[in-house]
């Protein structure tokens, strides 16, 4: 059941799932991202934030409010929704330890953290990839995402009706979200990257940013100088922003047009308030290519930028890999936060092995607990369909859970306050056999209870 | 494509799964465990190590002869199958440090070790839970469990057939089977704990023993003393033989007769050279009660037994939780290595969070490669089934499969010689689009395949 627990003022209202138990087990509230009811795509959800957006007279981004000493709705909404006091919010915000994705033309959007302090975060992909697929088939993946937990949700849309698809998405999410501009600048210039513009570049941003994009990936910093150290690679570029960067600076011989104008697009993103997504167009996209030259070199690059665009009062975090072997995954962290300056790091699992194609969303769950673990901030899905296909709707579902469990699991092991709260109430009604409880607490409550009926009942243990 | 590597002797033939590639891509090969063909579960497979058997003119366990510097044929054939110099087979069983289950009555089994410097192992529970089901049907379960990758599974049959059950088992298993002789005991007093005895467990033992059980698991570290540890427990004693010994303990007032008679039981083990596993009675079954004071005690008893077992030539093996968070795992493979003077470690995941019944292939496969980086020799699946029911054939498959990642990804944490050429090879071809030999490398290639096909084609990369 969803209830909502106001703020210090009657205008923040922050959703939780409530589970009632049985007997004197007392309720639980649990971290809700599915968002209000809706009355159809087309209407669209409630614009909550109209109005904290109007209040700040002199603008300004989430990360200029804090080292104001401002705590803004937004925080004081986040810091009800993650059990912390709003000084921390603040501070972590100031600090650029965290950021607070929310364009000030996106209303619509429940105000949420991201940072190593906060609950850990997962996003999941979608977007049209077929010139058939309509708005509506869209709204209908995201809302499912996020009933299954996803925090943010990143519209990788290509195709003729990319504007519109990206509208119906920003007017009905209750999340964040976040884009590649790279992907609708290259339609533009119908798919051909040494065509890609400053110009053009900047157009695209601009037009997405009216529309409300919370946070967008910008590969910036991939340089020239760093082409030669992917060459002899097992996989090469497997980012397709990553490559169509390295294509254009290639057949230009001029360095990347993000780098050189990378104070010019944090100008745009101030205004907005956009978060900058640094990416990671050089992470490794195999085992063999984990943590190399070329990936640190890219790494050391993002940790520049990301001192520029803090000094223009954009919040940013840095994007990470990607196929990384469990040994090699803490040295990814522990590099990034000493670079980035403790910038919050978003990676793309790891997958910590290559050889389970269609089972990706696992190998790369172990990596995501890990990463999470060890400090990253938010973690992007990977599903089943990884290296195969476009994931349906059971495969968006798959990879939102597996991803949920990870970061959870490192929620766990960060002594998140509260976290430990939701396993100790499932075993006690486990222990105490009380089935419906168990179910109703349960991650994914259908599966469970499906399992439970169509199998012969359990014996307390399943081994010795 | 099966293919047997000869050894140092004509009868030594291990098997591999060689998969060609296309062009000038070379072959590799991969550890396979799915076992000879087979004329049907009423024929068995060949009785392949008779013959060693018979030439082991004094008797004795692999670990006796380990130390009187004798490399047996089982020894042989795992250096070849691992990948490694005899001499280091030879040292790790004369330390302890692994083991090689191989009861004396299997000559069907093809010798596996299970040890921290070895691939890391996976084991698989089947059993046939209803009185209706059939030695059939066990022994497809079995063959399905190898042909994913289980490389010893445990039958933890109930029921009236068990003998059976467990004879057909054995006759067609490639692979080393464990039991947990309780279960039968316990079925021979219709399920009352306090009607066990010595003599009724020790009559099963060697039942069991004669038809050729390669290891067992034996709850003797479960003291009197240590049951008032878990009474403050969120999960109590989730172990059906913990909680079945402890039943029997307090009834009583008495010591547990498998701790007071441990030294006759390894007389017997010793004989058919049969692997004990010190149960873990007192696992953990919820994340609140990990590492507690009821988990450790036992462990520090686990190791005293483990050494009176060692004494005796028997070879030894320590269970181990259960559901452990991430940072509380290291410590448990730490405290199992030093107080049981490194005996491999098999643990049942750790599941890392209880929230997720229905994932609990997924919790636990997070656990599960943790727990082998940093040391734990096998691994027990977890099914999605676990908490809620019996798994069926799809479970038993997810739950290999998530486990043989877990492994996978462990040994390459660890440096395994051989471990990283299997992803490099995958990942050549994910590069180069060789497709069929993507799938044809896959850990499970018939779902690599059926997603690609269902799905659009994936762009290079899925995301930014």
């Amino acid at each position: 059941m969803k209830v909502y627990v106001t703020g210090p003022r009657a205008d923040i209202r922050v959703p939780f799932r409530e589970v009632t138990l049985s007997g004197d087990a007392p309720a639980i509230r649990l971290y809700d991202t599915s968002g209000p009811g809706s009355d159809g795509p087309a209407v669209g959800l409630p614009p909550m934030r109209s109005a904290w957006a109007a209040e700040r007279v002199a603008g300004g981004t989430q990360l200029r409010f804090a080292r104001a000493g401002v705590a803004t709705p937004e925080m004081e909404f986040v810091a009800l929704r993650e059990g912390v006091p709003v000084s921390t919010v603040v501070d972590e915000l100031a600090a650029g330890r965290a950021v607070l994705p929310a364009n000030v033309n996106h209303p619509e959007s429940e105000p949420m953290i991201i940072g190593r302090r906060f609950l850990v975060k997962v996003n999941a992909n979608i977007g049209a990839a077929s010139p058939t697929s309509t708005p509506e088939e869209e709204v209908t993946k995201l809302r499912w995402a996020t009933r299954w937990g996803a925090d943010t949700v990143m519209d990788l849309s290509t195709g003729d009706r990319i504007h519109e698809v990206r509208e119906a998405i920003l007017r009905n999410s209750p999340v964040p979200i976040g884009t590649v501009p790279i992907y609708q600048a290259l339609e533009r210039v119908d798919g051909d990257p040494t065509r890609l513009s400053w110009e053009l570049f900047r157009d695209t941003v601009i037009e997405q940013a009216e529309q409300g994009v919370d946070y967008m990936t910008v590969h910036a910093g991939l340089l020239l100088r760093h082409i030669p150290l992917a060459v002899g690679r097992v996989a090469g570029i497997v980012s397709l922003g990553g490559s169509m960067m390295a294509a254009w600076c290639l057949a230009h011989h001029q360095e990347n047009f993000l780098y050189t104008r990378f104070e010019e697009l944090c100008k745009i993103f101030a205004r907005y308030d956009i978060t900058v997504s640094l990416g990671n167009g050089l992470r490794p996209g195999s085992i063999a290519d984990a943590n190399d030259p070329a990936q640190l070199a890219e790494l050391r690059t993002l940790g520049e930028l990301a001192w520029v665009a803090r000094r223009r009062d954009v919040q940013t975090m840095i994007e990470g890999p990607g196929h990384v072997p469990m040994h090699k995954i803490k040295e990814n962290v522990d590099l990034q936060q000493e670079w980035c300056r403790e910038a919050p790091f978003y990676t793309l699992g790891p997958l910590t092995t290559d050889i389970a194609p269609g089972y990706d969303h696992i190998t790369s769950a172990i990596g995501a607990a890990m990463v999470a673990m060890y400090g990253t901030a938010m973690l992007c899905y990977v599903t089943p369909k990884e290296h195969l296909g476009v994931p349906n709707r059971e495969d968006v579902k798959a990879g939102v859970i597996a991803y949920k469990i990870a970061a959870h699991a490192a929620d766990l092991a960060k002594g998140h306050p509260g976290a430990r709260a939701w396993d100790d109430a499932l075993s006690k009604a486990r222990f105490e056999f009380r089935w419906e409880d168990q179910f109703d607490l349960a991650i994914d409550p259908d599966t469970a209870r499906s399992f439970h009926d169509e199998a012969v009942p359990a014996a307390p243990a399943r081994i010795a």
